[in-house]
C-alpha cells in the first residue's frame, strides 16, 4: 500500500500566500460593493520595461523561424545570461564569482525550497525569525525539522534566531549550533539589512564551524544605504561557506515571467564533496531549464536602457514605500523597513494579534496585508505592507488606515 | 559541520544526456572537419507554429502595459488553459477530469522527478526497464532505493519490470508488489504502446492492492493506431490510483519554452489522505508556476489553426521515423518503434554493447544516438534514435549508417 510522506501533514494549514488570497477573495464574494487593495503579496504591478520586451519580442521570433529555434537549454543556464550576471552582479563589485558557478532557474523560491535536498536530512536549519516561509516549509517537508508547535507558533529541532526591535531586526549567533543557516537580506518581512562586517562575522562563523550559509539576496537591488552589502560573496571566506539566491522578480518584475538564478561557488564543500557537483547533478537529473525567450528578457535587464528603465521602476515602488511608512508614522504608527527593501514591517497597534490586524485592516480599511506570525513567531504583533501597490491604491490605502487607526 | 545529502553518490556518473552530450563535444573537438548528426537527445528541431507565435507575442505585448500586466500566476496555473486542456484532452475522450484537476508546470521532467516528494521513502517503486531515467534518479536521490549495482546494471530495492523483444515491449505485472508503478506510453525510449484492455489490467490491479500508477503519457500525441488509450483516465477505476503526466515539449515543440501539466483526480487517496492536496501544498511552497506568455502559448496549442500547425509538425517527425526504421531494416537492422512514437528502438548488431555502439556509430557514421542501456538493464545491446532532426539530417544519417553497417 502507497503510503504518503507523513512530514506535509506537519504543515499548519495552506501556504501562507494562499490563505491570504483566499480570505480576500471570500471578504469580496460577501462584500460585492467593496474594493479591496492588496498590499499583502509581495508582488509587482509594473509592466515589464520597454527594453524587455522589445528583447522578449525578438526572442519569440528567433523561436518562429528553423535557423534559430531553440529547443532544451544547456544544463546550467545560457551562457549569454550567466556571463552577464557573473560580471555586472559580481565581478563588478569585486566578487570573486565566475558564468559556469551561476545556475539558471525560474525563479528564487523554486531555487529556495529545491536546494536542501543536495544536504542530508539530519542536518539542523537555523532561521531569522520572522522570515520567508519557504526555507522552513521546505526542510518540513523533507523531514529536517519535528512537529509543529501550535502554542510557541513554530516547528520544533528548527534553531529560530528571533529579530526583534531589540536587535535592530537582525539575529544574534545561536547558543546551538546550525549546520545550514539561511539569512535573507534585505530581510523579507522586516526590510532590514545587514552591515558588511556583521556579514562577515557569519561567514566566519560558517567557516570556523563547517555551516554553510543560503543567503537570499532577492531584494539587493532595493539597498539605497551605503556600507550594506549586495551579496554574500564581498564577504571574505564566503567561497568556503555560502550559495546564494537572486531573482528577477523583484528586480525587474519578473513574478510573472519567472527567472532567477543560484549561484555556488567550486570551492564550497561539505564532506569533502563539491557541493557545485550535487546542484548539477540535481538540475540535470529533476529540471530542465528556463524559457529561452526568458533567459534573453534577462540577459536585457544588463543592458545600458534595461538596466536604467527597471532602477526606475524599483526608485517609483521606493517612493511607495516613503509614502506608506511617512502616512503610517502620522497615523501613529511604530514602523520599521521601506528604506533598503520594498517592504513595511509595522507593530500592530494596542498589540492586536497579527491575524487580528489582518482582519481589521481588512473589514475597517478595506485594504489587505500580511500578518507578521506568518513568517515565524516572533513576527507575531506585526504585520507586513508591501510598496508594489500603484500609486493611487498606495495613496488611498494610507487615507483607509488613516482613517480606519 | 553540513552533512550532504548522500543518495547523490549513488548516482553513477552524470545524468545520461550530460554524458552523451559531452560525449559528442569530445569527439568533435578532437574532429575539428566531421559534422556529427544528432539522432540522440529528444530535442525536436521545428520551430514554434505561427499561431503560437502569434499568441506570444500578443502576450508579450500584455506584460509590456499597466492594465495587462500580469505578475505571479495562480497556484494552480491559469484557467483559461486548465480549462482547455480538461474539455479537449480529457472530456472530449470521454474522461471525467475537470480543471481543477489540472496542475500546470514548466514540464512533464520536474513533475516526474518532484512527484515522489508527496509519497514516503519507505515506499517501494517499479519500473518499466529500460525507461526514461528521471524515475529512477528522483527516486535514488530521496533515498527510496539501495546502493547501484554495477554488475546488473541497477539500483537494489528498485522493482524492474522487464520489457523485452518476448514481452512487446509491455511490462508484466511483477511477482513483487511495488506501491509507486512508473508507466511510461508511448515509451521512451522503445516506442511501444499499451492496448486499452492491458492498461486497465494495471489500474485494476493498482486499485486491489492500494499502489499508486504514475502515468507519463509525454508522447500521446504521437499515436497513430486504433485501442491505444491517449490517457490512463480513459481506464475505469484510474480516478481512485492514478496520476498523469503530459507535456507539451514533444506535442508542440516546447522544449525550450517549457510548458507541462500533471492531472490529480481529487478521489486519489493514500492512507485516506489527498493526493491532490499534497501537490497542492508542494505546488504552492515549492514553486511559482509557469510563465503567463507560455501558458498563452500553451493555450493556443488547443485553437483550431494551432492544432491543425502542430499535428502537420507532428505528421513531419513521423515520417522522420518512417525513414529511420525503413532505412535500418534495409541495412538489415531488427527495429521497433517508431509507429505510434519519435523512437526508433534497434538491436545492436553483433551483440555489441549499447555505448560500444555508440563509439562505433559515432566514429564510423559520425551520428550520435543513445545507448539503450542508459535506460535500465534490459535496455542492453539496444540503441535509441529519435525522429527529431531535420529532414535533411535524417536521411543523411540513415545513408551514413547504411555505408558503416
Amino acid at each position: 500500500m502507497t503510503r504518503i510522506n507523513n512530514n506535509f501533514l506537519k504543515l499548519p494549514g495552506s501556504y501562507l500566500f494562499s490563505t491570504i488570497g483566499k480570505k480576500i477573495r471570500e471578504y469580496e464574494a460577501a462584500h460585492p460593493g467593496k474594493r479591496v487593495i492588496r498590499l499583502g503579496i509581495g508582488d509587482v504591478t509594473q509592466p515589464i520595461a520597454p527594453e524587455i520586451i522589445g528583447a522578449l519580442h525578438t526572442a519569440v521570433d528567433e523561436m518562429g523561424r528553423s535557423e534559430t529555434f531553440k529547443g532544451y537549454a544547456p544544463d546550467l543556464g545560457y551562457e549569454f545570461l550567466r556571463s552577464v550576471i557573473a560580471e555586472k552582479d559580481y565581478r563588478a563589485r569585486g566578487c570573486d564569482i565566475s558564468a559556469d558557478e551561476i545556475f539558471i532557474s525560474d525563479g528564487a523560491k523554486c531555487d529556495c525550497a529545491n536546494i536542501q535536498e543536495v544536504f542530508g536530512t539530519d542536518n539542523r536549519i537555523g532561521v531569522q525569525d520572522p522570515v520567508y516561509p519557504v526555507y522552513v516549509d521546505s526542510n518540513v517537508i523533507a523531514g529536517r525539522t519535528g512537529l509543529y508547535d501550535e502554542k510557541k507558533g513554530c516547528f520544533n529541532d528548527v534553531i529560530y534566531m528571533p529579530c526583534t526591535r531589540e536587535t535592530g531586526f537582525a539575529p544574534v549567533i545561536p547558543k546551538e549550533r546550525p549546520d545550514l543557516i539561511y539569512l535573507c537580506f534585505p530581510n523579507n518581512p522586516t526590510g532590514a539589512v545587514i552591515k558588511r562586517e556583521e556579514l562577515q562575522s557569519w561567514v566566519d562563523y560558517a567557516c570556523e564551524n563547517g555551516s554553510v550559509i543560503l543567503y537570499d539576496a532577492a531584494y539587493e537591488a532595493y539597498i539605497t544605504e551605503e556600507n550594506v552589502p549586495h551579496s554574500i560573496f564581498e564577504c571574505e571566506g564566503a567561497r568556503e561557506c555560502a550559495i546564494e539566491f537572486r531573482s528577477f522578480s523583484k528586480t525587474a518584475g519578473f513574478t510573472g515571467l519567472r527567472l532567477g538564478f543560484t549561484v555556488i561557488p567550486r570551492s564550497l564543500k561539505a564532506e569533502g564533496v563539491s557541493i557545485w557537483e550535487l546542484w548539477a547533478r540535481r538540475h540535470g537529473t529533476m529540471y530542465n531549464g528556463a524559457p529561452y525567450i526568458v533567459q534573453r528578457a534577462g540577459e536585457a535587464v544588463y543592458s545600458e536602457a534595461g538596466r536604467k528603465q527597471v532602477r526606475e521602476q524599483i526608485a517609483w515602488y521606493m517612493e511607495n514605500a516613503g509614502i506608506i511608512s511617512e502616512g503610517l508614522k502620522e497615523a501613529g504608527f511604530t514602523v520599521y523597513g521601506g528604506v533598503n527593501a520594498p517592504y513595511i514591517w509595522l507593530k500592530t497597534p494596542k498589540n492586536m494579534t497579527s491575524w487580528e490586524f489582518f482582519d481589521a485592516l481588512l473589514e475597517r480599511a478595506n485594504v489587505a496585508g500580511t500578518p507578521g506570525s506568518g513568517f515565524g513567531p516572533h513576527g507575531e504583533n506585526y504585520f507586513r505592507l508591501t510598496a508594489f501597490g500603484g500609486r493611487e491604491n498606495t495613496i488611498e490605502a494610507v487615507e483607509r488606515i488613516k482613517k480606519a487607526f
